[in-house]
């Protein structure tokens, strides 16, 4: 049985790759819009031991995802269309076992049931979020036990941020930007497997 | 790291400790009013190879349980309420790390989120729900491939269900026993790892 996780080198997703590969074979899978920004995701994927593969998004689902980013004026929404859109190529693609990184305190990007039910009937796939039962502290411990990680604002992965940041500062300008990303989250990636 | 799983012998809670190993030290456990129904569970954790222990919840929890399915006619509610009572009694106990069987589709038992924050903060305890991310399809998958299960109406595993049922049968008779509890749920018990 084979499972395909959506992957950004971070600790979240790594973590839901050897949850998983007690029961499944794991091939992570990296979203790109056309950037080399997968790259650091499989430097990560190799470092863990998994095979790894990208997938390409289209433009369309750029342009649909910063819509609904400058509709809000903040992030959630549209991240959340990408990984929807990026799992929905994973099930189109042909795989039965789609998975992601996605924590149970997560607000982005996360679907909702409704989206999950018509995800998994639409495509006869099942979607499995190993982590969506763990809250932080157990996933902060879990991860420190079992990774090396690099840690810090500069640190790069290939999240759909980085991507999504690039066109709309290519896009709006800069000013634009950092408005709609205020924040700049802490980063992480996985660097080695204890 | 300890964590200690509430235990019925059946395949959830059997597939929830084997997700677990690869983090923690799993101890199953499971809740006893006083009769030996849990015997039935201790048979099945020696069966998949994992330390067993029982808790035991006072006679309160059974008659708050019992108020409970009487108000609403239907067990949900009740039933939820010994869950949430036996976890408590775990964290209490002074385990860090709390756990069970729950599936992401199920009803009862099922806290809700709230629920959960209020015990993680109460008691300074990790609660983690390892199927809380898997639907009906990936679980049953998982489990044929790694254990083979006895199944039936007939078969005895220690959920609360059979001692409450036995406590409502004995206070108001077998009409109302059979009238808040119409139907029959398939019932599995795990007899090795496979």
């Amino acid at each position: 049985m084979k499972v395909q996780v959506l992957y950004s080198g971070g600790q979240d997703s790594s973590l839901a790759a050897v949850m998983l590969e007690t029961f499944f074979d794991v091939e992570l899978v990296t979203c790109t819009f056309g950037s080399d920004a997968w790259k650091h995701a499989k430097k990560a994927a190799a470092a863990i031991g998994f095979p790894f593969s990208t997938v390409k998004l289209g433009p369309e689902v750029m342009d649909e995802c910063i819509d609904l980013i400058l509709k809000y004026g903040y992030p959630r929404y549209g991240i959340n269309a990408v990984h929807k859109r990026a799992l929905e190529a994973l099930a189109a693609g042909g795989a039965k076992y789609i998975s992601d990184g996605v924590r149970r305190d997560d607000h982005s990007p996360t679907l909702t049931m409704p989206e999950i039910k018509s995800l998994e009937d639409s495509y006869g796939v099942s979607y499995i979020r190993p982590l969506a039962g763990y809250g932080r502290h157990a996933i902060d411990t879990m991860v420190r036990e079992h990774f090396e990680v690099a840690e810090g604002p500069a640190i790069e992965k290939s999240d759909y941020e980085s991507e999504i940041r690039s066109s709309i500062k290519r896009q709006f300008g800069e000013k634009t930007e950092k408005r709609l990303f205020p924040v700049e989250h802490a980063q992480s990636r996985v660097t080695r497997r204890l």
